[in-house]
């Protein structure tokens, strides 16, 4: 007796619309996300110990991933301007496989969940790590771009298994 | 005799700005990158009909990335803002392996390449999708988001092995 | 004893300033406008035809269509920046008249309505297609640009005779 | 032997894409286009003696048209951004159709022309003044966007029959 | 036994990060903020003069603040993007010292205040009326740029003294 | 025989419109200004340490500056949308009189210069800190906005005195 699952952006003629949120609740939702950079050795220990006397390559693109948070609906044609509450961004640097991870949280009270805001999060960040490392290192990877974990809204939670 | 390789957005006391290019000659320059969505088989199947029958998923997230690669600089900190001639993006389904690639082609004349706007093109029109189906499908993975190729300036000719 | 209509977009002094909303109740409010393109026969052709086979003149402009409507209190001067809930965007092809019309339809639960948001979305829809359309007939003309509906908010409901 | 007249926004296989531009020359090129705001007379009356004793109906329009103008290139999907040199935006008042006709002209020194943008400008134009209007009349319609002429360029110059 | 002031941008590690607004109430809240542009007399007088038979200067800078005040969450990293309600800009003559004091007034009904809309409204009304007068006067100064007053939310109301 | 000055953003008729820049020469352009931050002994130390322990104010405030200058076409609404090659900037800390000074150093290659950019740099930047810090210190003053030196173009090198 299943709901059929079914894509929400188009309407019953198969056109692309903005679903329509104006009816749902304002309530508390969180969304996290999560991505990976893969660099080789030199590059990571550059980025690593620049970090530290350098100061700013986390620190840019921690900025540059919140802001990017901010735009979301003017970089994905169907999500909806939100209330956006908090963007958190934070920096795992794994040493033993060379790589960074990047996982953001963000959180609102509106009437729809902010998934898109903390994949773009990451996203962006990602690419400014890139950016900021290209000159050393084009064959950088930013790769398992995912979300972990959704709550608030009718669908209710989400966790990734 | 190695000239050694430095990050080049930062300046000799280590605080971030953006790289001087006036000095630089424009020249045509030449980007195209790529990256994968993978997703479970009834998604690819609800995405790979759904194009035909619907039309719109690949249309709407090409306009994106698109879109998005004009904003480039004012999503990535230390990018300039360039005089973009061409973007291009197209979709790849892999039926094997429940997979879609995406590949971008930037090209321009102007002092600096566009190799951030490859991977933006190609990152947002990902994460489109992602937000096309997220309703069927929030387990989406984006993957392998890489610069495969760019020519041009001074560095001259870079491909991924 | 008719209050007096009045230009709501100037203060006493005749200065121009955003009207003040705070005090104004959030309510379901609706809009929508539509415009028309009247092109050659033979352009006319090309876009129906070329609509079918290629799929992607409506599909951009009601993407373009969407995404300027989020825009529209950056474009517009004294427009507030809104939640909006919903863009829709329909065209219908008049094979008698070589004309395009394109409809809106916005919605939200917010402070003041959204006729503007109705009114730019079919506006850049029509512009995207002159644009793409503008190789082969630059004479394309853009008319009849007007508000059909308006529902919701202290006014109450506007029809179009 | 004519050379066949085709769509430029879409590649071999009919898929969306920008115009490659980056073989062209850089030459001067200009835009002209127009637009028609027709409303009643009690609201013409209006919009014209608020103009001379407030001055600023048709300033904050002018405004608007300009800096839409620049966003030319965010709005209109497949449009470069464009080196733009001058932008003027002029208002007609046409008493015995109670009607206002905008003209606007761009100009710039680049590869490829501002059609987009003069067209742009006049339709941001009359949205700016609607949006000032609509208090006291809903009615008021846009019409007649049309381009007037252009220079410059391969294809030369076209010029409104 | 006084709470002790923190800095609400940093989290317990000191990474910067967006304040959790989404716990707050939505409350009326207003915020006032004044600059000062100082130039020389000569200057001064053509300002004056100019904008009484040229009507413009004022009017543009009053745009150009309304339309910054809407941008501010996309300007200032760690703002939250706001339903503002209300901003209004004016301009005071100081003859004596051939000055001219801008002043903001914002308004919104949100769980944050608009301070820093206030703020911004004032900073880019002067740079709007230096880039006006700069081909006549380069050493125009933007001095005294501050909050004159908030009010609403928890923290209550602000004078300065 | 004096060529008399005269604002160069209005037509002979005194309506605003951007100066026509297309028959200009590109040269290499540059710009630098500045501007002050007046607080308190107890705000500037928090700032001062805190910048060193949490190493994160004058990074956002940097980034908050770049990303805005690149933002000036849209800010100023008479700006031409610029080539920017360059934008760096820096802080000094005055242990004296508790402030801080902030300046911006701006480059390009294109028509026209970019004081406008430097100044903008400055006047965000400022406004960052002033919102990192509002928590603890609302009267922090900005002030001295000005600009420093520009050279190149038809105008050639202006210094303050």
């Amino acid at each position: 007796m299943n709901k059929k699952k079914v894509f929400t952006h188009f309407d019953s003629q198969g056109k692309a619309a903005m679903v329509d949120i104006s009816a749902k609740k304002k309530t508390i939702r969180t969304a996290r996300a999560s991505c990976i950079l893969s660099m080789k050795k030199e590059t990571f220990l550059m980025v690593k110990n620049g970090s530290t006397s350098k100061g700013d390559v986390f620190g840019i693109a921690r900025v540059a991933g919140i802001m990017a948070a901010k735009k979301t609906h003017e970089l994905i044609p169907l999500c909806h301007p939100l209330s956006i509450s908090l963007i958190k961004i934070d920096f795992e640097l794994d040493d033993g496989n060379f790589s960074i991870k990047i996982k953001s949280q963000c959180k609102l009270d509106d009437k729809t969940g902010l998934e898109m805001e903390a994949l773009t999060a990451v996203s962006i960040a990602a690419l400014t790590i890139y950016d900021m490392c290209k000159a050393v290192d084009k064959n950088i990877i930013i790769s398992d771009i995912k979300l972990l974990e959704k709550s608030g809204g009718k669908s209710g939670t989400f966790k990734r298994k």
